[in-house]
């Protein structure tokens, strides 16, 4: 096992992914190349579906937050696995049609919404609209009364945890480009409109804390802090709000460093608090909903390269020069995001060498890693970085004119491909 | 006159490229729209080629760094100015092939090429390959050997100027995922070997010192750093060098604290240090190459947006939120570079408002500035940001499952559109 379980070595001492030989793969389907173990996810759901309802009764919902990967089959696999989607576009909309994705279990977020947008997901009869602020209260009020329909909406809030508490997690949430704030008033402002605005149903609230979080305690915060505002809002304006979407953020294991969170347990002990604070509250327990998404897929990932160049500078360092990069993930040139890699060929090999992890892009900042320990390395192998199931496919970019790779989906052993690699003809497929 | 010359204000208090009104231009398109002045582009190509002429006698050739902007329009226009291009991927040789630009004056770059792009480009008989490391070298050799041909190349040399002289734009030059580095020594390693090495004729050298550098010293260090290696090279192996490529990396004004440059009298000091270099080491001046991306294309060049809500958050700052964002422009989320941005439709109002400028995706990072004096506004305007010609459409991607937007290129006022808008099934085309 190499960071997760589905990760492990071969009698040929190649990396496996869900029993699948990532070597043979790599021969199969050419690289860069994106892996996903489907079981992995599907997995992923049932622990979040079946802790949410055993936490929270049967009506609980988690949504799959579709923007950390998403494509066609990735909507059929969670419509399968009975969970809700969040969409944050027309595009997600489109592609979950595409997947006859049931409309009434999704949740259209977003801080901007176009008329397009509105008027798109209330033609697929979309089931719930996250409202972001007042501007888009008035648009989807409108159009919604001149459709002679009433939307469910949720309004995103933002709970404004005390950032001496949590700093590094939370800090700056009520100075965000999302939601309206607790704190400042504007949130029970926009509670107000809503309850008065013609053509929507005010069914809930929802709040996101931030991502890649390791601690329960600010999600603890922000239940307690929102299960306040419930009871506020049922003082002030005799309105019951029936669902709590408390977002997603739980984090991902990526290297052996960092902590792997018993998402179970996590969710319960989120439940106890929800109950608590909504006994103390005198109110009865709204309909939870969670938004989970890197920690659906990521995991389940790894991305495939070929070795093109080593380079070692004395005195300063070595450099494995690989035929992706900053296309395909640009993770670290954005956030210095931290991966495990290996030599996939060679994976039981010890890691005796230290280098940074170039892309191809004719651009300094296209790394993959910095000090990473790995197998020796020569021009031909075959390089894995693993856990690229989030944020990966779904940010890849045609950077340097490079085609993005497929995504083959592994089950069981067995692969197929779920996006086929762009061609070149792709790339200039809209050029005049 | 806002920033450059080319973008103006006209009597409707509409901000215009080009002699362009932008505010009729987001009607008729739609927003977020890309625009490019090509009368600024191809001055700016004139603008090169007629000073390194001018400064380095008739057979000077500017390259376009194709990376900074890339569709097969834009290849049209550099073969029509005259100038050779440097391309550094299948995809981008690919888009110049379909322009029908001439192989010969192709340089194909990067630090990483892959098998297939070594026989694509051999197959295209691109002209001159850069030949990036040892690794490269002889996969380069073996194919032009096997196909029994010739191939022009030249070396990826690292000057590595001294740290302590311009630590910020040149710091790890030796430490460098491209080329080799003179200092180590793997520089003249390389050259002994190209000059032996069968199906290669080693032409000459290229270097690359950065990127929006406004100070002319770092490239005449380069400058005198690769002629006295040529004299080296000359003394060491009796070698004639005949060809040096001195990269590109000449800044662009992108608000009003950037200094404007004068590329032709750059050219021209440039020229000089390398003229009293050649004498004072007694060598003949090399043809002389030079590889301008974004101060080609930068300028050129702006993104139209569509105001959807303004957020004021007490104590803390406004948002604006517009119908794009980092998946069209991830500049302010990669390297927070500053741009200038304006409300279109009332450009010659008071720059009384001060915002952060939100993008539309689930993405706290997705910025297009912070502290941006701008005019006040409001839902339904239509928002600016000027000199996104270059690394904008270049470096777009779907996150969010955002399509990308169209380029629509103007010539003497008149407008036609060059990229066409991705649509949905765009999205879903390689989708199983």
């Amino acid at each position: 096992m190499i960071i997760h379980e589905h990760f492990d070595i071969n009698e040929n001492g190649h990396l496996t992914l869900g029993g699948a030989d990532t070597v043979s793969l790599a021969e199969k389907y050419g690289t860069p190349l994106y892996l996903l173990d489907e079981n992995v996810i599907r997995r992923a759901c049932r622990t979040y579906r079946e802790a949410a309802r055993k936490s929270f009764g049967e009506d609980a919902l988690p949504l799959y937050a579709s923007k950390a990967l998403c494509f066609t089959e990735m909507y059929r696999i969670a419509a399968e696995e009975g969970m809700g989607i969040d969409c944050v576009s027309g595009g997600e909309l489109y592609t979950a049609k595409r997947a006859g994705f049931p409309a009434e279990r999704i949740y259209f977020h977003g801080n901007n919404k176009t008329q397009k947008d509105i008027c798109d997901a209330m033609d697929m009869g979309v089931g719930t609209f996250v409202v972001d602020n007042p501007d888009e209260l008035s648009a989807v009020s409108e159009e919604a009364t001149s459709r002679g329909i009433t939307q469910r909406i949720l309004l995103r809030i933002t709970p404004g945890i005390d950032p001496h508490t949590h700093r590094a997690v939370v800090t700056g949430n009520v100075d965000s480009k999302f939601g309206s704030a607790i704190v400042t008033g504007q949130a029970m402002e926009i509670v107000k409109a809503a309850i008065s605005a013609r053509g929507v149903d005010l069914a809930g609230l929802h709040c996101h804390i931030g991502s890649q979080i390791f601690d329960i305690e600010p999600f603890e915060d922000a239940a307690k802090i929102m299960v306040s505002f419930l009871s506020d809002i049922k003082k002030e304006c005799g309105y019951d709000i029936r669902e709590l979407n408390l977002g997603g953020g739980l984090g991902v294991k990526y290297t052996e460093y960092d902590r792997e969170i018993d998402y179970a347990s996590a969710i319960s002990e989120i439940a106890n608090i929800v109950s608590c604070a909504c006994n103390e509250h005198g109110i009865e327990l709204p309909r939870i909903i969670l938004e989970p998404g890197r920690s659906l897929v990521a995991a389940a990932g790894a991305t495939l390269y070929t070795v093109g160049s080593v380079k070692c500078i004395p005195h300063f360092r070595n450099y494995i020069s690989v035929d992706g990069g900053m296309p395909d993930n640009p993770r670290y040139a954005l956030y210095q995001s931290q991966y495990t890699a290996l030599i996939a060929n060679r994976a039981s090999a010890p890691r005796d060498f230290c280098a940074t992890l170039a892309g191809r892009c004719c651009e300094s900042g296209d790394l993959l890693g910095e000090n990473i320990k790995i197998q020796t390395p020569k021009r031909g192998d075959v390089l894995a970085v693993l856990v690229t199931g989030a944020y990966n496919y779904s940010m890849a970019s045609n950077y340097n004119r490079i085609p993005r790779p497929p995504v083959v989906m592994i089950k069981d052993g067995e692969d197929r491909v779920v996006v086929k690699r762009e061609t070149y003809e792709d790339l200039v497929r809209n050029d005049v």
